[in-house]
C-alpha cells in the first residue's frame, strides 16, 4: 500500500475481489450500473478492451479481475479523473494490464486507430444534454449528462475501434432503448443480448445491459429479468452472484 | 344463439366476458398472446381500431368487450378465416361495432385510406419466411410465417392507415425486438411504451408488447415485467387480472 497515491478527501474503496478503487466522493463515484455492466461484459483469454469514459477505473479494474484478457485500456477525459484512475491502478498494482488514458471519447479511433480491440464498454452519460440540470465544469454533470459527448458519438467511436465481430457492452437507461437500438444498428453494431434490471420485481425497469457484436445478423437474445431488491436493503441472489463473481 | 352460424368441426369457446369466438381446431387457434394484446391495448372513448390479420376476429372483439371505442375492424387475407370471424361477429350480435374485411395487409391503405384509424393492432406472424416448415397454403404456416407479408408491410401499412398522433399496438418475439424498434422507426410510429411477458421469473421473454405513436418523439417507457406463471400451470395476479379486465 503507497499512501501517496491518495490523496486529502480521497478514499479507497475495497472491491472485496482483491483490488481497490481510489474515489472522491465531490466527484463521480461508481454506482450499481458499472458493476453489473462488468458482471455482463465477457472478455475472453487474449483479448484487450477499451473502456470508454472509464471514470475511477471501476470498469477495467474489475473486468481484469474477473476475466483471463490480455489487456485493459481505459479511456477519460477529465484529467483529475483519468490522474485519479491511473493512480488506482498503480495501488492495485496492475501498471502492466491496464493502462488510463486521457482523452476524448469522440476521438477514439484517432487515438487508438481503426479496428484495434476485441471489446469495448461503456456506462456513458445516460441524461440529454439539453434536459436537467448541468455545469459543464462539473465533474457529475459530465458523467451524469451528455456534455462532452452523446450516445451516437460512443457508438459510432465504439464501432471504428472494434475489429471485425468484436463486442460492445454498454449500460444505459431504458428509456432510451429504442434510439439505442438504432444508433447501434447504424454503426453495424448489431444487438445480440439484452438484460433489463428492475429493481423490485412489480417496478419499472431502471437500467438496461446490451451487448452487441460488429458485423452481426439481425437476432437478439432478452435474458431472464435481473431483479435488484428482493425487499428494500436486501439484494436478490442474482444481484450477490453477480457481486460475488466479480 | 343462432347454431347455424357454427360449421361441423368448428367449436364455440365462451371468453368469459359475455362474448363467444368461433374457433376451428384444424386451422390457427388464438393463444395468449392476442389475450394480452388485447389486455396492453387502449382504445379510448369514440376512437376507431384495424386489428392487421386478425385471424379469428378475437382482438376486435375482446376490445370491443373491453373499450369505449366507436367502431372495430378486423382485417384477414385469409378468405375461410375471414368468414368464419363474419359468423363470430354475428354470432355475438355485433354487426354494428364490428367488421371484418377480408383482404390483404400490404393494401391496407388502398382499402381504409390513409389516416384513417386512430388505433392499430396487430398479430402478425413471427417467423421470419425463410425459416422454419412452411406451406404457403397452410393457415397455420400463414398465421406465424412471413409467407404473405412480413414486419416491414405491417408497420409501414400501420402508419399509412394511422391519423397523426394515431396508436399502434402489436405483440411480437423478443428475438425480433431491434428489428421491431428500426422498423418502427422507420415509418415514424416512435416506440412508447414496452413490456417483456416471461414465462417464468428466471426465464428468459416469449413475448414483447409494444405501443408506438405516429409522430411521437424519442423516449420509451419499459413496463414492470409481465410474469405468466407462479409456478407450472398457475397463473400469476397480473395475468388473473388481464384474463378478468377483458
Amino acid at each position: 500500500m503507497d499512501e501517496k497515491l491518495v490523496r486529502e478527501k480521497e478514499r479507497v474503496d475495497d472491491l472485496q475481489n482483491g483490488y481497490y478503487v481510489i474515489q472522491d466522493p465531490d466527484k463521480f463515484c461508481f454506482g450499481m450500473d458499472a458493476v453489473l455492466l462488468s458482471g455482463f461484459a465477457k472478455v475472453k483469454k487474449s483479448e484487450t478492451a477499451l473502456d470508454m469514459g472509464t471514470g475511477t477505473g471501476i470498469i477495467p479494474i474489475l473486468l481484469k479481475a474477473k476475466t483471463q484478457g490480455k489487456h485493459f485500456t481505459g479511456l477519460e477525459i477529465q484529467k483529475e479523473c483519468a490522474e485519479m484512475a491511473s493512480r488506482s491502478v498503480k495501488y492495485n498494482h496492475l501498471e502492466e494490464d491496464v493502462e488510463i488514458v486521457q482523452g476524448d471519447i469522440k476521438e477514439a479511433a484517432d487515438i487508438f486507430g481503426a479496428a484495434s480491440f476485441d471489446v469495448v464498454t461503456s456506462n456513458p452519460p445516460y441524461m440529454i444534454g439539453q434536459h436537467g440540470l448541468r455545469n459543464p465544469d462539473m465533474p457529475k454533470a459530465i458523467a451524469r449528462h451528455e456534455v462532452l459527448c452523446n450516445l451516437e458519438d460512443v457508438v459510432s467511436q465504439a464501432s471504428r475501434v472494434l475489429k471485425d465481430r468484436g463486442r460492445f457492452y454498454m449500460v444505459h437507461r431504458p428509456f432510451r432503448l429504442a434510439e439505442i437500438m438504432n444508433v447501434l444498428t447504424k454503426y453495424h453494431l448489431e444487438p445480440k443480448r439484452m438484460q433489463l434490471v428492475y429493481p423490485y420485481i412489480d417496478r419499472e425497469p431502471n437500467m438496461v445491459l446490451i451487448e452487441a457484436l460488429k458485423g452481426g445478423n439481425s437476432r437478439i437474445t432478452v435474458e431472464p429479468p435481473l431483479i435488484v431488491y428482493k425487499e428494500p436493503g436486501v439484494y436478490t441472489e442474482n444481484i450477490l452472484k453477480i457481486y460475488d463473481m466479480i
